[in-house]
């Protein structure tokens, strides 16, 4: 059979929607600074869909430290991979500042989150090893555990004895296979915005004696006193072994870095694929990183500002009657009962009518019959900018229970 | 066992020497901007090692886009995956222009290369399908075959009596499954120089019914009448049924991107997960691109440059006698005989005492008893570069010969 017959055969969950999502519903254009308000298909709207937590994208100083980089140093600078002509002093302060502030010995800047976290795991397991994954697990963790070899126990989201179990089961074929036991999860899960349950799983080392890795996306720079992540948040950043974070969240550009005691760094330096065989992060990101953690660790108040946001913003919803899930981070959903083509007209309604731009995420996410709006707070957010959130979303929830949006006639 | 002790005992085919090698031969620091002359532990070095084919790098009108860039948009926008809220104008019309230049229908920007074949890879094959690959792709590539749940047949380098062999085998099987064949192999191997034998492998699609994957990375810009890289080189562009190049070596940037037809992009863009579920390549990348692309466009002295270094270095290699293997591009390996405590002292001297840097590779990626030096010529390189290069090439050449590195006192 033909290969391109076959594909377009079966276009994909988002794919065989694309005749009429494309440029709305997906592959949307937000125009204008990253902000509260920005431009969509030529309107303001009240955005609340982009991961700029402490509102660093467009702060000035992040601004002026991105333009002076970009224009000291280019894009370009430096070529070719880290290892072979990629590295430079400003990467290595960099490693150093981060590993600090995450408090672990080492870090690995990496050039990009998705493929750096596939090649940790890579790296990290053999075919005697047995991975145990949350199920719920980001996708570039599920195209890691992917190349994996060995064996791997899926347990259920945040199910402790689920874990157990595999981790059972991991112990009995380690014995024979003489391999290690690596257990994967997040910090905080970006769809439920529940929090891995870190302290549970930590106090299962003794037992088990595995190594734990936890990509803490979501929770770098906003859980924590001093923003260092989910593990700080719970008291048990020592029990994390490996820590990875992105930058594409709170540190609002993109690259990313995994931290450990200096020997695993070292290793993983030497052995992921993915940066030993890429690009170097450019120096103007690495630069604009500098200033960013410098943000992080020396203005609590942008933290302060989310999480004023961020409770007013879950409070406000719980108070009205909103189910917004068992979140105990800034990633708040909004759980409602509908179809898909309900969620189609509730969030052209919604956009249209009410001027707020949020994502929607429907099945196979969630269940056939759930709506999640999903609002990501930043400490740029008002609380005006929540009232009316709020509000918007008790009108259309409203005509939701009506049935209005069934045989909706509401256009773009 | 635990896992931290396993990694430990095992650091590695390149971990494994880093207490002498790093910050040296791996991980060395090249400084000042991206030319032929950098700074390399405080010295100048004449660098062969960056691939900067077309010397965009640095070249004016790049630096200046890319600082007008930086200002206006900075480096966070826009944020979010592509298909989520991470679109723009600027990304649909680089996505344009990048389609027309390599002649084919329409194309899908990438946030990063490495990431970005192996999601091509794997959104293109189920587990039906047979991938029937060349031996020498490059590390993005088997990551990508390497996620794939059905068979991978792979063929002697460059071997078309190989490939056929394993092409009747593929088809065999995807008689038995149902599925359909993928060929995958590159317009120019980066360690050889080497062209995919591109015109024997389409000849090969009638007969065998496959669909063509080619990561050109060292092709683009550099082969082919107007740059449009290897396959119009071999006049075979039309063959290529998916394109694939990164920014990473001609665009002197970071991101990439895939070229096919307009159904086979629609259904990328909708099911890469690299893509899907991380962050879109910034704005401030996508408008330094549009005018790399410009200048490749408008200024083929760039690569008439670049060539008339290439062919002065690769002929007068050959004229004094050096083994510079099968190249037919830019990329000039120099095979010398020797083994690896040879090759780090010849290093040594190359760089200390005639200031030469360039890439040094060895076994396991050449055999046992080669040392190969990798030279990468740019159009920003001089004929004198070149004469001084091959001057200093017959010098540690004698040396080598002589069998002076053998107990070298060569020291940095």
């Amino acid at each position: 059979m033909d290969l391109f017959e076959k594909l377009l055969a079966n276009r994909g969950p988002l794919g065989s929607h694309s005749h009429y999502a494309h440029g709305y519903f997906t592959f949307p254009k937000l125009e204008g600074e990253i902000a509260p308000r920005m431009t969509f298909r030529g309107k303001q709207v009240l955005t609340w869909s982009l991961n700029n937590y402490l509102g660093l994208a467009n702060h000035p100083e992040v601004r002026k430290a991105d333009a002076d980089a970009a224009a000291e140093f280019g894009m370009a600078l430096p070529m070719g991979a880290r290892i072979m002509s990629g590295n430079s002093n400003n990467h290595e302060r960099l490693e150093n500042e981060l590993a600090a502030f995450v408090q672990k010995e080492d870090a690995f800047l990496l050039n990009f989150g998705y493929q750096g976290v596939v090649s940790i795991i890579d790296a990290l397991v053999d075919r005697h090893d047995v991975i145990v994954y949350d199920a719920e697990s980001h996708a570039c963790i599920i195209d890691g555990v992917r190349l994996h070899q060995g064996k791997r126990y899926v347990y259920q989201h945040n199910d402790i004895e689920s874990l157990e179990k595999q981790l059972q089961r991991a112990t009995r074929l380690t014995n024979e296979t003489g391999g290690a036991i690596l257990v994967i999860t997040e910090g905080v899960f970006g769809m439920s915005g529940n929090l891995g349950k870190l302290q549970e799983i930590v106090a299962l080392k003794e037992k088990y004696g595995f190594r734990l890795f936890i990509d803490d996306a979501h929770g770098f720079g906003t859980m924590g006193k001093t923003g260092a992540g989910t593990g700080e948040h719970l008291g048990v950043q020592d029990g994390i072994d490996i820590y990875f974070s992105t930058f594409a969240k709170s540190m609002a550009s993109i690259g990313a870095f995994v931290a450990s005691n200096e020997q695993v760094i070292e290793y993983l330096r030497y052995n992921m694929r993915s940066q030993t065989y890429a690009k170097s992060l450019p120096m103007t990101l690495v630069v604009g990183a500098l200033k960013r953690l410098e943000l992080l660790r020396t203005k609590p108040e942008l933290k302060d500002n989310l999480w004023k946001v961020v409770n007013a913003l879950q409070s406000g919803l719980r108070e009205k009657g909103f189910n917004i899930g068992t979140t105990e981070s800034c990633v708040t959903p909004v759980l409602l009962n509908g179809q898909i083509p309900d969620a189609t007209a509730l969030t052209l309604d919604l956009r249209e009518n009410y001027n707020i731009f949020c994502s929607i995420v429907v099945y196979p996410v969630v269940p056939k019959d759930v709506i999640m709006l999903r609002l990501i707070p930043t400490a740029v957010h008002t609380l005006d900018d929540v009232a009316e959130t709020i509000a918007a979303f008790e009108a259309i929830s409203a005509k939701l229970d009506k049935g209005l949006y069934t045989k909706s006639s509401v256009t773009a």
